[in-house]
């Protein structure tokens, strides 16, 4: 049996949702409201120490990690295949992938986080929020939490991920124009951990994602559009998503 | 015909150096050398446009970034496996790897960066430097390369690297609580991708890998000194090398 604990379609949530989808796979949907701070509760923590969704369990074993959930579908139903045949495009892949992870999408993060964060908090009872922040596992994340609440990330610290946005679909238009998908002729997990990041960009960073600049990155989200996995997997939002791919049409 | 560009055996070269040892593949080594920035010469930027070691070419196809040249040497080279066959392990060996290259080496890096590279700068004559800086590709190399050359790193940034690379230290050890190998029973790329980032703790964090908190560690970096193909790997060595498994025997 296949569980997935996830958030709406969109972040990294998205990832395993859509590629479930291509793939066609049965799951039991577990919602975590990121909202409501679910994923640092007691119960998910023993689901994932990490408090951070999403995570896999199949026949009882947890995977995290989305780019890497994804690979692990890849390698045990492998029938409606992600992964290229040819190793070469698998490695171009695996480059993408981890260029977003790395780089594009943690940029993008910031920038969702600073607009998004201090409604959020904003609707706690006073104190609440240091009580919730206390019980987040990582470090890391406890800081993101505190910056993005208090409107404390700089001014160049967000200039500095605009940047970094308009540089990966600068490097994505360049891919585009030698392949249709993102790591060759076939469509691949490049395309599918790629969706939800670059579906974000057209609101957080326009600049970056307009007709001029991007015509082939705007292609590509109107290609994924049409999937009938992403249709799909958007089916399953809970609440109305601004900067998905619902909001682009 | 295998081609690799790599520096000594230390750092992100190491990993295909490893990996190659391991699977007994001939290769034709290209040493550049990154105290004499041959890095980011115009020859070897037409080889990786990101200016960063290790490369590979393997019948003319490039591929880049250690983590992804191991799994490309997997998925062609198969004959010495060293990806888990269990699909569960694997993913295992995956999320060791992601937090390898994105928590652990970031903080380890800085470290080392902080260390050698004012030593490497001295050297060069008045004005060569910014001319070096110039022709390095990425905005974020170019910044750590200056902030290290001037000793800018502050001290908090220092102290964070430092807890960081304890913080994975510890997470190593609650691994081999369980384990043999980073990935469970089966050396895997989990160990390969690790070796040249854990040799480097004893000289540069060392109260992070002392025999009272780290002595599971400190096992699996002796039985790693013991393998042939690190002792192959190492023996490439053109200068001697502090912090690297040789340097702990």
């Amino acid at each position: 049996m296949l569980e997935l604990y996830h958030y709406e379609p969109s972040a990294n949530s998205m990832k395993p949702m859509l590629c479930l989808k291509e793939k066609g796979l049965e799951f039991v949907s577990h919602y975590i409201d990121l909202h409501s701070f679910e994923q640092h509760s007691p119960e998910f923590v023993r689901v994932n120490p990490n408090g951070q969704v999403p995570a896999l369990i199949h026949d009882g074993a947890i995977i995290t990690e989305s780019t890497v959930i994804n690979e692990y579908l890849e390698d045990v139903f492998p029938a409606v295949r992600l992964r290229p045949a040819d190793p070469v495009a698998r490695a171009h892949m695996r480059i993408w992938s981890k260029f977003v992870d790395e780089y594009f999408c943690p940029a993008l993060s910031m920038l969702g986080w600073n607009l998004l964060v201090p409604g959020i908090v904003e609707r706690l009872k006073k104190g609440e929020f240091d009580k919730l922040l206390e019980r987040i596992p990582l470090k890391e994340q406890r800081d993101k939490w505190r910056t993005a609440a208090t409107h404390s990330f700089t001014e160049e610290q967000l200039a500095d991920s605009r940047r970094k946005v308009t540089v990966s679909i600068e490097r994505m238009e360049k891919i585009l124009e030698k392949s249709r998908w993102l790591a060759g002729a076939e469509y691949s997990l490049a395309d599918v951990n790629s969706y939800s990041i670059v579906a974000a960009v057209p609101r957080l960073v326009p600049e970056a994602m307009n007709e001029q600049v991007a015509p082939r990155s705007r292609e590509w989200l109107a290609r994924m559009n049409e999937r009938p996995a992403v249709k799909a997997a958007l089916a399953m939002a809970r609440q109305p998503m601004p900067g998905s791919g619902n909001a682009n049409r």
